[in-house]
């Protein structure tokens, strides 16, 4: 079987999982559509695809799969639009900014029986995949303690902050999903600080730019998640989850791994520029597993629901900080 | 100038300490006083000084300095007592488990001007003390963010939890010093979290054994703190600081740093197996550090205040986990 | 413009490199020849090209490039039937075993004036090729001394090493490559020790299968190759250049980076599993140079003066064995 | 028992060991000699031990043992002496710089039955004595091939080099003893390459400062040196086992082991700035070996036997220089 896909949205990461279909044997990328005319032809050549409009792919017969990669907030409209056309659906993150709204969209999506995926990338890189793994397979024991840290190279511009529903919402969602993922519990309890150190731009927004959280679970596990908008030697991504007979950790990926000797100490190069570079093979990854879940008919994860709770631990974050105190979910 | 010194137990730092006067050729070890006999007997042997009482120490005339390591309970009496007697002071942490009777010993110390230093060995590891030098050369430009991670091998015995204080005055104590160490600020909001994953014993006494913590600056900057009773690799002890422009880590140290290549991978052994193998450096600079502030006439540090706060905020936290909310100190 | 290609032998290397050729814009996989019909059909299908025989590939006034994968004993023919043609020819390592035959061979090439790279795929490794960075940077001032240590993870099957032209040319011929794109200076001298540890069946031969190489250059630099075919814990490939202001190194890669802690250690995954996974990117790159050079009308590098000293002193280095000695060349 | 010694030497070195003496329970500095009184009545000031001639230590009946530390030309005469003295004896390497001077000078031990030990300090480093254990464990099968890097932070003055005896029986010396202690097998043919890269002035003196040398058993196991006069990022010192099983390696050590990040990357503080850091815990090992065969009435390792195979390397690897070709020992 081969998974006939759509593509919706031909900006940067568009280009990424046209990609990762297009290199996929099970898998054909027929059209691309753009509101912006010249992203959807420059893709459309570069992968010998169509150009479609978003009701033609809707209408479309000879399409089994849509990845959405429009902004933000036209994802849960068409998560519903095509979930009633009947199509498997791939959305990047978030499904919407506001937890009703998500609720909304992920009830019709359960009402029309849809496959849904949400992007949340980093369960996909081959390195934290590996983390899981080991805990899977009993090397560390049980999960007691899990720690994320997530910095990026630089704050984003102000344009981008003010439309990302926040740090919380736009970047330690990841850290949120990625929790879960290590902890193989929900949290029940979520206490935030935040402040803003690296940009005052950033907090004339209402916005902070660096954010320590702790996640308790029912059982007792704990997750403490380190976030900052600055980071100048790359994209600091790096977990460690400790068990009762062990601990298994990820460290941060390199472009080039030389090491330069003198006077001075030993020095290597900076990590990767972010995370475009950083979760390539997670970006493949993670569109392979949603075509090899609609060939083989199952469940895709990680789930709408997934990205409802990520999205939800986010909102309890920011209450955190706002109401000073434990936030119980 | 030569230091002279009496030594208030024999026990397992009361060596340490002994060893590092002796081998300090700007001091002398005079006298040691333990009310286990053999304990001092077996000291004196080895390093060629008297036996004393505690009483005779406190009135020679050839004694300039004491280190405290008897039993906790007796620490704030003997400070109290040798600050009277004119005596410099190194006491081991803490001063006392209770903040007031902190507060009163210091009151003493104040009023007899007397030399104290409080026994916080990490501030004198090498590479801690690296990581804080380069802070202090402006490497990372302002401390922004601060993740401090401190796993003990095991579980202590319940006799020991009983009398400890519990976790956050007998462990975490440590890490809050060396947190206000970093930050160059004082936190004023403690939030922490607290559960019993290791041994449920240790719950039954009322204790925790892994707990995860958020200090709060007033200009905003941040420190994590993760510390558990368990860690089958080892005791780990790590450091990490972020600034405006960089980082500073100070990594895990071994005891044999070999590495095995085969079919399973490439291993290295654990790390050091507790604090007096890993902190053997520390504990000499310590020594040394108290010396030269007596040779010096300057004031030692960390002093009796720095051990005040660092209960404090082991307070705070228990305050925290147990009403459940953020804590301003 | 768009260099048109025509790959020759559609084995396990040519399918790397048809790879490269079609997810590069500048360049056109038009037509692939192959004995095994299956194997032309399986490429021809996955990449949308032609299938043709070599002498329509020969003849074909659509195709501009050649890239010649097939067994060793037809290279330096096909190299001077495509030289004649007036193609540029990409081929893979060695041109010939014999040296008088790659000379006769270079001299085709010389008169028709044609482009001849010839695959060295490590000087394209992203690692290795920072490392030569670094030196013409000038980050370790003059290179003094070079150590190359290259192991396979195990024996080839017998039925190769008959085939092979022995270890020096087989194996150690990439490190003599490798030790002239870091030296600067072309080896004078060459001394060889080689033993058979790892399989006697490779002994009986009379090949080897470790072997201890120095070579030295006219201004005394000094390389050192360190060999085996035996290597349990992955594809060992590591280079480290002295330079008169510093060192710089690359050190291996692995597939997976995690570690696990727990009593018996620290422990990371093997390395990858041999070249194929080891050199993906080296293998893409150094397609990439081929079609740059030819669309800048540049000479390809490196080229078949490099294959002939590589291999000539791989000859040396045989001779040093058997002769017991130092060979000047 | 407690075993009483004489220093001949109150130079650097002796001090070390002087050191090393007292800090054992098992042992007594009782006298110490030096040519230079100021240096001698420093030593003797520092531990509390008499100043006495070297006929008086050698006549003394309360000395048992004594350790050279006395300038390399005395140690062959000094041997005999207080081997026929009775005296255990711990002497520095080398015995002498002449083979037939050490033979002469072993034949007077061995018929005074006397207890001789030889200062190859690197065989009690933590890091490589764990390298040997490892082996000696099985944990990497037979051993096959050995590389050992061995490079000095800077060169010596002209006027030690011309003492030396030259490169390779200075600083060479260590690593072919080094190599035996891994091979597990005698060398029966050395290559050496040598050159002048770091200081022509070496070269004027008829010395080397940069040198390759391979080692090669009965069996055809390998052993690759790399020696420099140069290494800008401080005393490079490592090995490398590769057995049939798998690898077993010592990395350098550090004095600090902080790792600052910023835009220029990571970077690690060098490496200790010689052996008198370096192998501060080596130096107090070897003291202790020695005691302990002493003590026990065993026979002490390193000894004059392997001093004399070291020292006949030495001649190898130089005589393979000047006549151009491997050397059979």
């Amino acid at each position: 079987m081969t998974v006939r896909f759509g593509l919706l949205g031909a900006g940067r990461i568009g280009k990424v999982h046209a990609k990762a279909v297009t290199s996929n044997s099970e898998a054909k990328l027929v059209a691309v559509a753009d509101a912006f005319e010249k992203a959807a032809q420059d893709l459309a050549a570069a992968h010998g695809c169509e150009i479609r409009s978003i009701d033609e792919i809707e209408q479309a017969s000879d399409i089994d799969a849509v990845i959405i990669c429009t902004p933000t907030d036209t994802h849960a409209d068409l998560i519903e639009r095509f979930a009633r056309a009947g199509k498997a659906i791939f959305c990047e993150k978030p499904i919407d900014l506001d937890v009703e709204r998500v609720e909304e969209c992920l009830g019709v999506v359960r009402q029309t029986n849809a496959t849904l995926m949400v992007g949340f990338n980093r369960r996909f890189d081959p390195h934290f995949a590996a983390v899981r793994k080991a805990i899977d397979d009993g090397e560390i024991g049980d999960v007691e303690m899990v720690t994320i840290t997530s910095r990026d190279p630089g704050a984003p511009p102000a344009d981008y902050i003010s439309r990302s529903g926040g740090i919380f919402r736009d970047m330690t969602i990841h850290d949120f999903d990625m929790a879960r993922f290590l902890l193989g519990e929900d949290p029940v309890a979520v206490t935030a600080h935040a402040s803003v150190l690296v940009d005052k731009a950033i907090g004339e927004l209402g916005d902070y730019d660096s954010v320590s959280v702790i996640l308790v679970t029912a059982s007792g596990k704990q997750c403490l998640i380190s976030n900052s908008r600055r980071a100048t030697y790359g994209y600091d991504q790096r977990i460690e989850v400790h068990g009762s007979k062990g601990m298994v950790a990820a460290e941060n990926q390199r472009p080039v791994s030389i090491e330069i000797a003198n006077g001075s100490g030993y020095t290597r190069p900076p990590l990767h520029d972010f995370f475009m570079t950083r979760y390539t093979e997670a970006y493949a990854n993670e569109i392979t597993a949603f075509i090899n879940a609609i060939a083989a008919g199952v469940k895709a994860a990680p789930s709408g629901e997934d990205g409802l709770i990520a999205l939800a631990l986010a909102d309890a974050a920011l209450r955190s900080v706002k109401e000073d105190r434990t936030i119980r979910v």
